[in-house]
């Protein structure tokens, strides 16, 4: 058995494991994240990771309908069931559509939720793309209509997980694709070729205005007006200059329906006290997926714009349409979890060194004083100080080892001459420095 | 569109969706647990859950091979690619073992983790069976030896855990797979038959002495030896008392061996201070996995003895012999979350009743005190009171209708007498009991 081939106990491509310190950083990002979203009244919905094919292609949306994995039993039993009709979700959009689809009935609406979960794509492994990945999702939906202050509280919320999880200065760009498509159309572009104008306007800051600009042409507009607007769209504004301008565009119906929207999001946040430099109105945002249909969001860290953004959403005017004639008004943010992280600790902006929970590692010096040192742990976990016990019989300069290997902050030894005296050392494992403690206050004095 | 074949739009049998009420127990009982495996030092580990075929196949578990999703893209692009090298996970234990056999050398050992997520098996689906279920797992991991006190620490882990819950009194039943094999040899059993026998006696609880007997039987025991086995084992003894018998009970080689073990455990929890009654030894317990070969753990609700373990384990001498030669003998324990939760719901053990995590509703009676409400909510969350505010323009009715649908414990009220007067009204909605607070101090006043 023992002669396992090694390269079949490497990770698939696309299937990371996250070891211990990346796990514990992720679970930082995560308890940030859970928290925001409870507090704000988001309740957990959780949709299976596994559905049937039909209800995730109904809305086909081409490129992804190419990703999606199908179950099959490896090893069926004889006369075993029905695994052609299982599948992998690829997003928790989907499953919430039908669950909304499917409960309308009991619901009370607008209805909070949000989902923490594991989703898949197939897409081909390359650096950094995962196959599986962990996405952090809320929304409110609403039943005939639903408040344009549910999008500011979404950006309320980025901006207060945000600034929680302090990662240096950050910007919610904030745009209304009816407001878009107005100043699309208002320099030539046509209804037809709206999705694919909006796509390649989506790509602007990622392709450059030349290319952007061509496939503007492409797609139908005159050189000189898709030039314009690229000047246009991108150019920096505060908020509320940007609403002073839109008022005076002249825009049409559907883009002044736009405008009141956008007009409402950002009354919301300035009631809501979100600080005016979190966010700001950025006329390029487009979000690439076609069902989005008024507000979008995406989330920059003003020091690491080459992050992407870290955070995104956006309105969907009817977001159960494949499932049902009733109209359900949606609009939600997503954080892909797991691409953050790793940028993240690839720009050094979170750390991932640490592998234990743990804030000390009481060592076990004396075999005989064992007790003791249970005793000490239990305190310790009592008063809500993770602590990790070496339960080896082995060398105090191994257990020592044992903790710098891991890096604990803390170790907490007592040798025969500390029992001696009624005292526990507290040693800094970084800086070398000791204290001394008093076993029965130990937890007291450790804070 | 909308015509989607309703029946399509149901759960797939075993992969249930938890609505808010069922999720956010969900989550209760998962921060319990994620707080003493985190207090313990039990560091995450997060596998991916999807795995090569041949790694969860590797150790051939008979009735799991049949079980195993292969994955497969439903529509693959031309030229895609390596899919049938894809299946899920059916347990964390193969991951883990997997991620040993390939980081040993940077790992610090005893190699404490945890393991949170979801598990696949295609079983027949049946009530109360799942086929996707969130599992909860801890191990420690030695490289050549592991203390015995780390079996005590698992049995702790769970004590702490349960005592939290507060599901009422329970037990740890504690055995060691070498003392029960020593006693069936004693009683006759043969070493070839090992597998089948303990196998037996592991379903006593569930089948009853005569069908058990009938195995026992049919596996070479003569009929009055395996009737005074099955008198003996499940007899209710205190830990001491089992001890004392065993250590005059005359056992072999073996069976001694794992009597200093069960011995070393019983001290550890004592010194642990774990109270006595929360554990006892159980020599009828044997746990069906054959993988096990020394402690082997049960945990019974000892008002609710139908519900079954809620968290078992035990200890394993080469945890990855699979796929190394080296020797990595583990502890663990797995708690199945999913299981767990929909039979302490069903016994009205766990209530899933408030569908939202929110403490309060904000109502917003006066559309022209939209900033004031606001800012209540925001205050309320900033104090960590979770709050959900009501942003749909609707009459107060309507709102209070909401609110009780949802079950939230309090409403906060402010209609126009209450902002001349300058005050917050505070609704309990169960009661309907009020409570005046001033919006300056509101949560302060609130807690």
């Amino acid at each position: 058995m023992s002669d396992f081939p090694k390269r079949l106990l490497e990770d698939v491509s696309g299937f990371p494991t996250l070891g211990p310190a990346e796990a514990i950083a992720e679970e930082r990002l995560l308890a940030v994240i859970r928290k925001h979203f409870e507090a704000a009244g988001y309740a957990p919905l959780e949709t299976p990771l596994v559905e049937r094919p039909e209800v995730l292609t109904a809305k086909n949306e081409g490129e992804i309908a190419s990703q999606i994995y199908g179950l099959r039993l490896l090893n069926p039993e004889e006369g075993a069931s029905d695994e052609k009709d299982l599948a992998l979700r690829f997003d928790h959009t989907v499953p919430r559509a039908r669950y909304i689809a499917t409960h309308a009935r009991k619901l009370a609406f607008p209805f909070r939720r949000s989902a923490i979960g594991k989703v898949f794509r197939g897409e081909r492994a390359k650096e950094g793309r995962y196959r599986e990945f962990l996405q952090a999702d809320i929304d409110a939906v609403g039943h005939g209509a639903l408040s344009p202050l549910h999008d500011a509280e979404m950006v309320a919320i980025i901006a207060g997980i945000f600034a929680e999880l302090d990662f240096g200065p950050f910007t919610v760009r904030i745009n209304n694709r009816k407001v878009l498509a107005a100043l699309i159309r208002h320099m030539g572009g046509t209804e037809d070729a709206m999705p694919e104008l909006m796509r390649a306007i989506d790509r602007l800051e990622k392709a450059g205005k030349e290319k952007v600009a061509l496939a503007l042409v492409a797609h139908g507009m005159q050189q000189e007006r898709a030039r314009e607007l690229l000047d246009f769209l991108p150019a920096k504004r505060s908020a509320e200059e940007s609403l002073t301008f839109l008022e005076s565009a002249g825009l049409d119906a559907e883009g002044s329906e736009g405008l009141g929207e956008l007009t409402e999001v950002i009354r919301g946040l300035e009631a809501m006290g979100v600080p005016p430099e979190r966010y700001t109105i950025d006329l390029s945002i487009a979000r690439g997926l076609s069902y989005y249909t008024g507000s979008v969001f995406e989330t920059q860290l003003d020091e690491h714009p080459d992050l992407g953004s870290v955070a995104s959403g956006g309105r969907y005017a009817h977001l159960a349409s494949a499932y049902t004639k009733e109209s359900y008004p949606g609009v939600g943010i997503s954080i892909g979890v797991s691409r953050l992280l790793a940028r993240l600790i690839k720009a050094g902006i979170m750390e991932a060194k640490a592998e234990t929970p743990a804030q000390v590692l009481v060592t076990t010096a004396e075999r005989d004083h064992l007790a003791e040192y249970l005793n000490y742990a239990k305190e310790l976990r009592t008063a809500g100080i993770a602590c990790e016990i070496y339960l080896e019989e082995k060398p105090f300069d191994k257990q020592l080892a044992f903790a710098d290997k891991k890096g604990f902050p803390f170790a907490l030894i007592a040798m025969k001459e500390h029992f001696d005296r009624g005292i526990v050392i507290l040693r800094n494992l970084s800086s070398g420095e000791q204290q001394e403690l008093s076993p029965a206050a130990l937890a007291k004095e450790f804070k």
